[in-house]
């Protein structure tokens, strides 16, 4: 444990920091650098909310595992009763396959110069593959080696990736090619409704949820012609965690709830009391003319997204005191303003200016958790435990 | 080496996606995922174009190794002569010292809660620290352990971090603390324009710099009354690269020219042909009612950074067609629109979109390369040799 010695003011302050730290409230996590806190518990209610929401409307949940991309993280939604997942990578699917998972979506378009680790991964667990296009599914058809799940991609609004629901044409198309192929099997139709975090009230996301779902209907009774047991599957954390009403929906595959963040807050998704992640950021400096506060924190750590608060000042974080390793709600009138590298720079008002001292840990509620989460390498929970986590191409 | 059955028109496609890749033009990087390709001819004529700035202007050179953070690229430099250095983080500067390097400014408030890991760099290489507090001064004092280099550090214009120049309280106060201890050592007076990335034109950003020498000018001179060998240090890339004149400077620590970027391209500061660094992304889907291509390169691999361009579109990179692991001028009317997590959307003509084929590999130039290097956990050089480098936390 570090030590400093007691001999002038400042080191009160950081004596005063490490006691708060240390004993006061039995936070045993000794942080010099950034990093990344999870408070468990509420990421288990998290999961807990989501697998209850879906097994009460007795629909299939397949998570996105690409905002926490831990193998440890994983392990708790298959205590709660999961059994596939989803992901974003052939990557992140070869981590989790060694993990143990065995039904692994890959939610991105087919990277078909990965068709090595592909075919490794189709010979060993029930891997399900997105189709969008005819080239792509042409290739698949001729170069895979095992029987591979696919879903075919539909549009709905977000204007990202996928067919176009009324594009029957090459949905008809891709549906005779994989019905006449002895490797493809369709497992299902699938849209990923992205345009609900462009929403402004939550009557908007429902109206997307609903929407999505109607013209998903509409390509799932063309699919069934072909293949009968065909099923519709949505996903993201918006519709997901504000519907109710989930009639002709099969699977969804939610992934930011496991954490939430700022964005969702502001979406009206979660309470700042539901968000599971926070970077803890040493205090540098401070500039007492703009009650302005500098932590150790930039974009290396927390990613440049950023969001406009109710006064349209764009932030990069919101910021909470850390206590125990716990955090109450944000500190009013508090924010991150701008990033550079390794820089943070937190606006304030007089009062919090004063309160907080050079060499104290404070916490920041990242924008978009799953942008912060992949930047750094591993959690840290309240028992000082780490949780390591899937890193590209380590 | 990879191999595809040509059976199949698409196959023909990806045959030929190869061919290009590593006959035709015998570049033999095998690029299945994001890859980030770095020129080393362009980054070493980079680093000559600084190193010999400054020693025409008779200046000492401490390039910023922040942005590409590798002890190989790092190695070029001191080829070039280079024997002082600027890093961001006390993780870096151990990073640089195991490599060899021996005189290292970390430009950034100190962390006093590293304090342990600056003491053990202070005992073995030549250690300069930023001041820009009395607390942190005082806490130094007390603490170190070893005889430290330290810069005052002025804020000229930037409003990040750093003392006033009109602060003369603080200023007065911090030099006389370090006069009278033992420990620390005045290095010099120091500066970071940041503000010149604010600039619209190179007569401003020329003016920026003059008006910050100035400003160091006036602190460098009540500084040397304390410490007649203080120097006067300046750094940032638009003006490093854009000056000629630096009358009165002792010193320049720029660090993007090393790959520069999109950002100082819009600047005005580098040509397109220096930009030394570019992501090579798998092309994965196409949307033709949007002249829309899919890339498999996202915020994960390049950062969220963006710009506006000309034409008021805000921008995450360009994109340029790879040859033989070199790359032209961007595409006309062609650049990435938007970012998800694993996604980079290219906007681009009819012409061009029939050109690009899913399974090619295309190359984006960043907007701001220092965050995509530290992205990624190492460089690919034509010859497919890999160059490793720091990751925080790792």
């Amino acid at each position: 444990m570090y030590r400093v010695t007691n001999s002038i003011k400042i080191q009160n302050i950081v004596e005063f920091s490490f006691t708060f730290t240390f004993k006061k409230y039995n936070f045993s996590v000794n942080i010099q650098i950034p990093t990344l806190l999870l408070d468990e518990n509420k990421c288990r209610q998290n999961i807990h909310f989501m697998t209850d929401k879906a097994s009460r409307n007795k629909i299939n949940f397949r998570p996105h595992f690409k905002t926490h991309q831990s193998a440890e993280i994983g392990s708790w939604f298959k205590d709660s009763g999961v059994s596939g997942i989803t992901v974003s990578s052939v990557q992140m699917a070869t981590y989790f396959a060694k993990a143990g998972w065995d039904d692994i979506l890959i939610a991105f378009p087919v990277n078909i110069l990965e068709i090595s680790n592909i075919n490794k991964l189709a010979q060993n667990i029930n891997l399900h593959l997105l189709l969008e296009s005819v080239e792509s599914t042409k290739f698949l058809i001729a170069n895979l080696k095992f029987k591979t799940g696919v879903y075919l991609k539909i549009d709905t609004g977000y204007h990202r990736t996928g067919l176009l629901p009324e594009n029957d044409k090459d949905i008809l198309k891709i549906l005779s090619l994989v019905k006449n192929s002895s490797k493809l099997k369709l497992t299902g139709v699938l849209t990923h409704a992205g345009h609900a975090y462009d929403a402004q009230k939550k009557e908007e996301i429902l109206s997307i949820h609903y929407n999505s779902i109607n013209q998903l209907l509409k390509v799932k009774k063309m699919a069934s012609e072909y293949f009968p047991n065909c099923i519709l599957s949505i996903g993201d954390t918006p519709t997901s965690s504000l519907a109710d009403d989930f009639e002709g929906v099969d699977e969804i595959r939610p992934g930011n709830f496991v954490f939430y963040d700022i964005m969702q807050y502001y979406l009206g998704i979660c309470n700042y009391d539901q968000i599971a992640v926070a970077l803890a950021c040493p205090v540098v400096a401070k500039q007492r003319s703009r009650n302005e506060i500098v932590i150790y924190g930039g974009a290396v750590h927390l990613s440049k997204e950023s969001i406009y608060n109710a006064k349209e000042h764009k932030i990069y974080g919101l910021i909470v005191k850390l206590q125990n390793g716990n955090w109450d709600k944000p500190l009013p009138g508090t924010y991150i303003s701008s990033l550079s590298q390794e820089h943070g720079i937190i606006k304030t008002t007089e009062e919090i200016f004063e309160q907080i001292k050079i060499g104290e840990t404070i916490g920041v509620l990242p924008v978009h958790s799953c942008l912060t989460a992949n930047l750094m390498i591993n959690y840290t929970t309240k028992l000082n435990r780490k949780i390591s986590k899937f890193r590209f191409n380590s």
